[in-house]
């Protein structure tokens, strides 16, 4: 999703009235980000607290690339990470994910080896392969075993966009939060649903019901599924007790726009650049009776203060033993606080851009090479800002393109190198780039290395179903990221 | 203003707490349209219920150009023009205009003549000539006659922004509400205030204010006052006996972006053109105890119809001599109708585009000439949309350009020619332009001729305050209409 796909953030359409009155009950954010304009970089920033090229998801096989999970890499998330459930369930938490964990497939990476006690859903996006049965349909899983396959038990019609994932995933989640009540056991639900991510589904009962077309059917699904899931906390008696918190793990894929890809309102470009439309996010905060009604909030946010806040919730420290870049927002959520932070736009191993206050460095620009967009590969449709989207890397270290993203949020207008403000804001920000890439220790990229041979052939469960696949031989190889 | 100018409407700053909580208490209407990309066509458009084309705003010395009415425009709103003032006097209304009026300057042409009751403002708009004594500096009328002029009585402080207009036509506002109230007479207040035009200014207490600079001072500026207005009918008791209706006269001006422009949101270029960002405007109806809370129309709507929805309110029909394209709203307002009708896109004498539900066909596009573009002038800054904000005039008749603005708000993708949904959609829309043409009857533009004898050399009043200039020979020309 991105920024501007939401009515409470100024979709044309305003067709979102569940997620609209969340945040008329609770507090907007618009000024939050993913931790990297890619999928599973975000995820595993969100549930480790830390920035992907701390926690190994990033590539060095090439400077400042995007790189993710597919069912041929090799890597995923690193057993050294301490991630957000295993902490929880130091505090007496169960932990469920439902729907995309896509930090990794091979069985080692398995989410209930990190901590969630509950698993149903899938390893991978649902995109490709389109059980063209040459490669393995991706499995879905509930709890250690495969319980079927996308294309195969689990339908999407890529004709008609029908799938009803998201109602299994919204009453996965709905029963869940029963059982949870009814044992009086706390929990953490992560409701990780991906009906907005190309190919766009919806169930039958939304299809054709938004203004925006398959997309847009998409959102109002989900936007449908969060009012179901807020009420039935109310229902239950539990709303005062438990924080809610939606968020999106990029910008919206201009690529697949208008069809299948959403609105980053006015910000520049979308998924897979470190303009704002990769990067900010739709956010709001829910917890009727702790966070006051129809608040909103400029605190500089990130999907990784996510980790820091929910221990803080329940009582717990980060770990002490490494560098955890989420802070803890409850003074924000709770008493409406602005703590002064920055925030770093990576790109695989790079530093891109930093956000200071309303002020925003590109230390390096790219959308995307001269060769992919003449291919038809435009991150950035309909935009075009001369020397910021550009289709080098471009370096700026020593002279940083400086925008003010209260008065030009479209990063269109780079401020003059021989203004007073670009001096004045430039000595700010520099000593804080400094700082942050001196004590900078990368961890070791676990997104270099894809070998079919540990693609989804035979996930355990496979045997009962009689869905085992016979994997090629390993073939261990560089993987190619071209963006 | 543009249509991303609020927070309600996605303003990534957010800082409209008096409009967004007026949209929360009436309201909000998403498809709502000027009558032209530009000033005075818009705002004689909405005075008269009529296109520009048919009330005489507008050029036939080019093809397609805006035109406006500048200080040595030798034409105005002709008299045979019925202005919603005139025809509310009928039920007893007394009629203000505070502000902006831009009808035209010339003694025939004053609003006074044209239904009003009182005026306190000025004629032109407050951009240029700044105060250089070689042309005569704007004036600002109360009533029949000027009691100042512009940078000499009623000061703009250029460099640093600073006037305080709008707290004037605030206070002026309040005080004519107060004494309207006590007196019992019904009233029509046309509040137009002028501060997001460039040069931008606001009064000191709000400058700095916001994180939009300049421009997001004014607008908070304007936001305080509306707050102050609603305030003071509902003090008064009146507030359920009067209808108030926000909204702007065209798309926030791009070429003066970022530090003198505001944001159409993620809508296609800005004023000057037909795109969306030219002509869809924030629009908020407030009235409590008739239209209910918190809505949100889809309904298409005209500064037009703000003159046929006036007439209905007050119990008057639309004159029937003479063609109205404005239509009463009150059905939307106050049922949540929607009434299905075309919104026509006007630039100058040429019907550029038509939108007829969630559709847009272009006959024509341009955004503005080479030779203009090639000065600097943008009205499309860092937007290119391949065959559609083209430098050239392009015609589209045989084969429109069509876009679905639901899946496509920013008109980005044209639908493909050969599809099924351009064929029947277009045979729905080819009916209703044709039907619009056969039966358009174009006024007699008042657009054509520019003369500097005719400036505001000698405003009535002026000998009071020695101000009086001497006018040259007259020596009328064609005006020169670049865009």
């Amino acid at each position: 999703m991105g920024w501007g796909d939401l009515g409470a953030f100024g979709e044309p359409s305003k067709e979102t009235p569940n997620l609209d009155q969340m945040a008329s009950e609770g507090m907007l954010f618009l000024d939050f980000y993913s931790a990297s304009p890619l999928c599973s970089p975000s995820r595993a920033a969100l549930l480790t607290g830390r920035l992907p090229v701390r926690n190994g998801f990033y590539t060095t096989n090439a400077h400042a690339r995007n790189a993710y999970t597919p069912q041929d890499i090799v890597g995923g998330i690193p057993d050294s990470e301490l991630l957000l459930p295993e902490l929880l369930k130091k505090a007496g938490y169960v932990n469920k994910i439902i729907g995309k964990w896509h930090l990794g497939h091979r069985p080692h990476f398995h989410p209930l080896k990190h901590g969630f006690d509950e698993w149903f859903g899938s390893p991978n996006c649902h995109f490709g392969p389109f059980d063209n049965r040459a490669l393995p349909n991706i499995p879905v899983y509930r709890d250690w075993e495969m319980i079927g396959r996308y294309y195969e038990d689990f339908k999407i019609d890529l004709k008609t966009g029908e799938s009803n994932l998201t109602q299994l995933y919204l009453q996965e989640a709905l029963d869940f939060i029963t059982k949870q009540q009814a044992s009086q056991q706390p929990f953490f639900l992560y409701w990780a649903i991906d009906a907005t991510h190309a190919p766009v589904y919806a169930s039958k009962h939304f299809l054709g019901t938004s203004q925006r077309g398959l997309y847009g059917d998409a959102v109002r699904e989900i936007d449908d599924s969060v009012g179901k899931l807020l009420g039935h906390l109310q229902q239950l008696g539990i709303s005062e007790n438990t924080f809610v918190f939606f968020t999106s793990d990029n910008g919206a894929a201009l690529i697949s726009a208008p069809k299948q890809g959403g609105s980053n309102g006015r910000f520049l470009c979308g998924k897979q650049t470190t303009f704002e439309g990769g990067m900010r996010e739709p956010a709001i905060a829910w917890w009727p009776g702790h966070i006051p009604a129809g608040q909103v909030s400029h605190q500089l946010g990130s999907v990784m203060d996510l980790f820091s806040t929910s221990l803080s919730l329940v009582g717990l420290q980060p770990p002490m033993d490494r560098q955890i870049d989420g802070i803890d927002l409850l003074p924000a959520l709770l008493q409406g606080k602005l703590i002064d932070r920055p925030i770093f736009y990576y790109r695989g191993n790079e530093m891109m851009a930093v956000r200071v206050r309303l002020y925003k460095a590109h230390y390096w620009t790219w959308s995307n090479s001269w060769e992919e967009y003449s291919k038809g590969v435009d991150f950035c449709p309909g935009q075009n800002v001369s020397g910021v989207t550009t289709h080098t890397q471009e370096e700026h270290t020593t002279l940083p393109l400086l925008f003010h993203l209260g008065r030009d949020p479209g990063e269109k207008y780079p401020l003059s190198f021989a203004s007073d403000e670009y001096q004045r804001v430039m000595e700010q920000i520099s000593v804080i780039v400094q700082q942050h890439k001196v004590t900078m220790v990368p961890g070791e990229p676990q997104l270099n290395v894809c070998d079919r041979a540990v693609m989804n052939w035979s996930p355990p469960g496979c045997e009962k179903l009689g869905k085992c696949l016979t994997p090629p031989k390993p073939d261990p190889k560089k993987c190619f990221w071209p963006h």
